[in-house]
Formats: structure tokens, sequence, C-alpha cells
């Protein structure tokens, strides 16, 4: 006998961090649930595929094209924050301290696993320099090996187009000790620092 | 009947992260260890106790006076790194990058723990920026409220005084996320960011 709740389960287990056993319970949830319960989340999921593209000027998450972010009024349009990732936005707006344009380059430069300069959001990014309104390009990559390396091929790239190009700050983190931080941060924590 | 071990049992549990039944383990292998092993371990302490000192020009911990990092010939007097504590001394020279004088503070200012600029070693470092051989100071307090505190309180100090005072870099440390930065730290790397 087929059983109702084995093709829900079975899908609900592919998402990230749902196992077999939380599949199965959700999945009797829904079954517990009221018809429209059940149908608003199949819809709200059905909404978001179809509603959510990413923007075509700076390639972050968005409902509408160009993104917010793009087209904000209050937006300030001569500085660019390059990220990895669409997220990586989100923790830069939680600081409530920057107003200025993003650019989600979609990944770092990993020639391990064939993420070459092509692979990312480079020539746009090149293209978004052409009207000449940008003044600084600062750059948030993760301060990992791959984000740094990045980080520097930018560098190189879009200096010579006469923009300022800035790397976000690499230290001790707000709140910490300085005896729980590692060799490298201490060391970049000295190198980085700055006039008082 | 008096328990032999018990003395040595109840002192061992003083130390910090030794509890009773830790202490009690530690007391029976000292019982079980050789006369010789054991006494070589309370005439350690005793030399500790006798040998260190704080280093009368920087206020390190140190068996000899002044202390190495005071009269080492390769250490550059030009540039003293403010501590707050002794044991951040070993975070900063693992790096190998530095090659300074120290000065430790002995805390940070904490007006409600009761200490106040007269409670620190502040007046000495001042006496030791007199010969002018001294060109930079690096505040390297932790960058909690205290620290950062103690920093601000001692550049404007210090600044009148002709010397460049500078702060070690706050910001995501080496190897992390964007998304997993606090708001604050994130703030701090975007406002702290340099020039590539």
């Amino acid at each position: 006998m087929p059983l109702p709740w084995k093709d829900s389960s079975t899908k609900l287990k592919h998402l990230p961090g749902i196992g077999q056993k939380t599949a199965q319970r959700l999945a009797f949830h829904l079954l517990r649930a009221t018809p429209e319960e059940a149908l608003s989340l199949a819809e709200a999921i059905r909404d978001a595929k179809e509603k959510i593209r990413t923007c075509t000027v700076c390639y972050n998450i968005t409902d509408t094209d160009p993104c917010l972010y793009c087209v904000g009024p209050t937006r300030n349009k001569r500085t660019i924050c390059v990220v990895e990732e669409a997220h990586n936005i989100m923790a830069i707006e939680k600081t409530r301290a920057y107003s200025g344009m993003y650019h989600v380059l979609g990944g770092s430069l990993s020639p391990l696993q064939g993420r070459g300069p092509e692979q990312l959001h480079i020539k746009s990014l090149i293209e978004r320099l052409k009207g000449g309104t940008v003044e600084e390009i600062i750059i948030a990559t993760n301060p990992n090996a791959e984000g740094e390396a990045t980080a520097i091929y930018l560098s190189k790239l879009l200096k010579p187009l006469g923009v300022r190009v800035t790397r976000i700050g690499v230290g001790i983190p707000v709140g910490a000790d300085l005896e729980y931080a590692d060799e490298v941060t201490m060391l970049k924590a000295m190198e980085g620092r700055r006039e008082l």
C-alpha cells in the first residue's frame, strides 16, 4: 500500500539541516494542518520561485529588477561594496552604517574548484564603473585565503580605472580578548593599526 | 585520625579550574610519586614565587629586571605596545611581527570596579616618553568597552606629548565568514577599511 505522507517526507528531506526523522515529523504536521495552512506554504514556495530573481545590475536576490538598493533614492551611488554572496548584503545592512550600492560576485576565485574570473560577475562590475559616478569600491569578500586572493585580483584590475579600492578591516572582533585571538588575526591587527 | 593527604588536597583545590575531585586525584598522585618528583614540584613553585617579579620598566612578568624585552639588543626602542595584562604580550610575541617594547597597564579603566588612571601604570608610561626615543605608542588593549575607553583616554593624554598613537585593528577575524560576524564588528570593519 502506498503511504500518503511518503512523498512529501522524501522531498522535505532534501532541505539543508533536515534529516529523515525531522522530515517525517514535518510531513505529519502538514497532514494534521488544515488544507489552507498546507496550501499556503505550497503557494509561498511556488511564489518565491516565480517572483524572486537576481538583480540584473548588482546580482542581489530581489523581487523587483533592478533591486531596492540599486534604485533606492537615498542610496549613495558613489560607492559600491563588493561581496561574495547575496546573503552577505544582509550582514552589512544590519550595521545601518552603509548606504551605498552593492555588487554580488557569486563566489570567490578558487582555481581548485574551477572558479576563475570568468565565473564571477566581474565584467559587469567593470561596466558599472564606466559612467564615472563610482568613486570607491569597498571589497568585502571573506577574510580567508580565497576571499583575500579575490580582493587582491580585483584591486589590481580596478585601480588602473581610476577608482579608489578599499578592503574591510581585518582584526580582533569587538568584545573579544587578545588572549583568544589566533596568531594570524593578531598579526593582521598589528599590521592594520590605525592612527587614533 | 588526621588524613595525611587532606592538607595538600585542600591547598590544590584553590588552583583555578581544579575542584574537589581533581584536587584529591592530584594529591594521591603526589603521594604515589617518588619523594624527588614531589619535592621538585614544591621547589619549582617556591622558586617561581621567589624569582619571578614584575619588570620595573614595563611591568611585564620576568625573572630578570629589567625584563628581556626591555634590554634585548634587537628590540626596537622607538615603539611601545601598551597592553592590559602581562599575558597579552605572549599573544603579540607569537605573531613574530613585532619587535618593539611593551608596557603593561595592569588592567583597563573601569569606574564600576574602582579602577581609575591612578590604579594603572600610566604615570610610568609617560615617564618613558621623556627620553624622546619613543616615536609610536600602539594601544593593544582589548576591543571591549573598557579597553576602548582606556585607548581613548591614553590617546588624549599622549598625543599632546608629540608621539604617534595608534590602535590595533578591529574587524572580522582571519578565516571567518561575514555571515557570522556580529553587527558591531561588521560596523567597525566597514569603518576601518584600508586602501588596497
